[in-house]
């Protein structure tokens, strides 16, 4: 298939970005960028995404970032439609993954008020690729057995209001997006609504990217340990047993050692 | 990079092989692949994704389908790490995201009791492709403020045993994975505690393959559109407002139409 057969003119994408290694992008996001006439993206784009835009297609940044996101989205809507009704072929990159806030209804129902056909390519959120730096699961079977993602963002001047009693379940893991700012209100309130106070969290700073700082310890120690990140850099929280992982041996592998057969073969953690 | 120098022997990489479309695999898992002395791969890894393995790979099917998992995570185990032992780059391949209900803690900690180093790279998961697929979203400003992930997989005469009260929460939208089985006790609790018969359902079936089915209905009519579905038919529920989605307008696109400034935007939906 050549490139501009994968977008019909006139068309909208909306391509998850990952979240921030271009390697972690999708082979599919990668064609729909090599395809575009005009590429509109985020603040939370990697860098290494961008450079995978052909020089000859025009890139826009429309970034947001925590904060300011209100007052920019209407703009967005209005650039992105504009360049489809113009016959562009348009994608709109964004970080992480387009369904998980990423704002997307709003730019979906613009669209489809101006009669603009858009799609969705998904991408990998930052929960998934943390875990994965951080060799971490999500979910442990028989221990954490369900995942719940939400976002720590509040409007300006606006306490943070989430179901607190529903997210300080020992049995969920709990991913919060943009969370560093909120990380000592949600220490607090998880741990008064029960959440054992030694609860393993995993704080996730610039996941996949070449700064990348994964930071482990305990609930209570959540305020603490996000002192050492910076306003700017995006950070995602994990919390629940699943996010403790499992530690290396210090054995280095060796063929000498004895593994038996499967059905006499413990399982570890 | 040359392809070999991904992987150092010995190794073992969990990768995330997506949804199923081949397109949807990150750039990562594709070299990964290529680099890899052998993949073992589960039943749900596409055959797409298959295709990508190179002919000089070896390539070890360690089928597991809902139903069968506990009898077979002991030899996947061992059959990982005695490959990695004998001096093997070894790419564990895994339907949707590794940390995701991907039992890889299991493999993880059996991978450190003998020394084999692991590392993840994370995929595509089912809800994420399926909301895309749908043109819909998983998170919605102002109304679904949260996602929630569970696997509605019971053991063998076992019922299902969930937190219906906590999962039944209007501004959450909850994603359940091998939900196929259990769709009717699914609708009858969360109908039970609370959640509006009235709310948004899609169904996700085979999802990013050539035979993807997406359906919507209401929650209440849930198990009525499931019965629609064949058993082997991989199937993600997403419910919640969020899900609806945005319908596309008749209009088709045509440039006259009058957009307006930034400001004078309205925001629908």
């Amino acid at each position: 298939m050549q490139p501009n057969e994968l977008i019909a003119p006139s068309t909208v994408w909306l391509v998850g970005g990952g979240p921030g290694d271009p390697d972690l992008l999708t082979r599919k996001a990668e064609r729909l960028i090599a395809a575009a006439d005009i590429v509109f993206y985020d603040a939370l784009v990697g860098p290494g995404v961008l450079d995978l835009i052909p020089a000859h297609v025009v890139r826009v940044s429309v970034g947001k970032r925590s904060g300011r996101h209100s007052k920019d989205q209407n703009s967005i809507n209005y650039l992105i439609v504009k360049a489809a009704l113009s016959g562009k072929r348009v994608v709109r990159l964004k970080g992480g993954d387009p369904s998980i806030f990423g704002r997307s209804a709003e730019e979906i129902a613009h669209c489809h008020a101006h009669g603009v056909p858009v799609r969705i390519c998904p991408g990998i959120t930052a929960a998934s690729a943390a875990s994965a730096s951080g060799l971490a699961s999500l979910t442990l079977r028989g221990a954490s057995r369900g995942l719940t993602f939400v976002t720590a963002h509040a409007r300006a001047g606006e306490p943070l209001d989430l179901d607190w009693a529903a997210l300080a379940s020992a049995e969920t893991t709990l991913a919060i997006y943009m969370g560093r700012a909120a990380s000592g209100t949600v220490s607090r309130e998880l741990i008064a609504h029960g959440l054992d106070p030694e609860t393993p969290v995993m704080i996730g700073v610039n996941v996949s990217l070449p700064n990348e700082r994964i930071m482990r310890g305990k609930l209570s120690a959540l305020e603490f340990l996000v002192r050492a990140v910076s306003d700017s850099d995006p950070t995602v929280l994990l919390i629940g047993a699943a996010v403790e992982g499992d530690t290396p041996s210090s054995t280095p592998a060796k063929a000498g050692v004895q593994l038996g057969k499967p059905s006499e073969m413990r399982l570890i953690g």
